[in-house]
């Protein structure tokens, strides 16, 4: 049975709480941990989100999200990497040592050519958060976002960046890792040895299901049991490549999102109790 | 620019057409090719199908599809196995050479469970394909059709599948490979490698592009060029690794549905030779 103190509610889960909100029924439901989103905590103000979840005792596992690298001039890519700098000034407010990346999608048919681009985006900041004490975890995200979202799309790609990068700044001790949610990568074939080669730069693991029929490619996620993905097996596989940190809870859902928060969390315990 | 003659019209794009229209119909526009689908052959019936085709001098391309092996009882697994045994006789009646594989879903959460069933459905058929002068190409479907339609989710998956199965029949001369959809493929960091690797065993190619915002997980292909894939330099990649066959268009569009299917053919005849 996977350990209650390591759950962490990623606040898209309960997508209508403000940040307030979402430490509150954490603390209501005795959990140890939230994710923090970027566009909420702008919403409550950055300070106040972190001394409200200081006051609550609720650490932030990680904040959701950098990324969104490519773009077609010089100039936008730039204005993408001051972003991604003051997500890391985030991190370091809400005492969080993670920023999770959606490493953005296409702003041409040229793939490889975005791909470098993303490269770049974390070769540009990662001086900058071992400065401030931010690890990047790269977050493989489902090939059916490859165009719009990431065109970083299996744990293998993400794993040769981490590796790529780590090796550009040997000088810091492994500024960059993985983060693996289960929806994203539960249907590839490599993915059990690539948990094995992420040994040692995983910074963390999210959990959902994949249901059927899809509802929503952006909000199809389903509640833990629901659906199709050994989360077990795969939280398994996990712990013994070395990872022992939070386990977040990620779910875009709108049926989900429409029903009482209180509720929902008390679902989400139980499932994860269950079935992670 | 690529060769017109080698360009196939796959049925499913002009999905409100019978077998009798959509052959009529590639007569029209001066196509020597088409993929025909079973249902569709079957509502024609499969020796009119075959008689229409002779006819009108168009041949047929492959035949969509067989597959869908994992089921809950070895009973059900049988029956699967029957009735590809019977879509390798439709093949033959049609005097196509290729019968294209979706190998079918989950009915458990036992993905590694389905994946062998599917590998023992193909071996379980090889030899009959063979005896009738049939070649089993499997198609790898986008990973978001792993839970509902195909485990079989990558071209490095579909080329270790190929594989191993000519290596197991080594009696036959390849009689297994596979078919590389761009949609399907696109996405993978690793597909030029795997093309690469395809070599020998590619047996067929099909065109359509990946549009945003995705309008349906099934029906949300684009016409090509509407879209993000790179599809002349996987055509070319495809080539290089001595593919000559007929180049397949499939695009499932409720849109392109909705049209008269000569301009659609048009449309598509254009954008082959501009795009692909």
């Amino acid at each position: 049975m996977p350990d209650i103190n390591r759950l962490s509610l990623n606040q898209y889960t309960t997508f209508n709480w403000t940040v307030k909100e979402a430490l509150e029924g954490c603390a209501r439901a005795h959990l140890d941990y939230a994710c923090l989103w970027r566009d909420k905590i702008l919403a409550q103000g950055v300070e106040e989100s972190a001394r409200i979840a200081k006051e609550l005792g609720i650490k932030i596992s990680s904040l959701c999200r950098g990324g969104m690298f490519p773009a077609a001039t010089r100039e936008e890519r730039q204005k993408r990497i001051d972003d991604n700098l003051r997500a890391i000034d985030e991190c370091a407010t809400l005492e969080t040592d993670t920023l999770v990346f959606v490493c953005g999608g296409l702003h041409s048919k040229d793939l490889d050519g975005a791909r470098q681009m993303v490269y770049d985006g974390l070769a540009a900041i990662t001086p900058y958060a071992q400065e401030r004490g931010v690890k990047l975890g790269i977050e493989p995200l489902h090939p059916m976002y490859a165009a719009d979202r990431n065109v970083i799309v299996t744990l293998g790609q993400a794993n040769d960046f981490a590796l790529r990068l780590n090796k550009e700044f040997s000088q810091y001790e492994t500024p960059v890792g993985v983060v693996i949610d289960v929806f994203h990568v539960w249907w590839d074939p490599t993915v059990y040895d690539e948990i094995k080669r992420a040994e040692g730069h995983i910074f963390g693991f999210h959990v959902c299901d994949w249901i059927t029929p899809l509802p929503d490619t952006l909000k199809g996620r389903g509640m833990m049991g629901d659906g199709w993905i050994e989360i077990r097996r795969l939280r398994e596989a996990v712990e013994e490549a070395g990872y022992t940190g939070p386990i977040e809870c990620e779910i875009f859902n709108q049926e989900l999102w429409d029903r009482n928060g209180d509720e929902v969390l008390e679902l989400m315990k139980e499932r994860y109790l269950e079935l992670c």
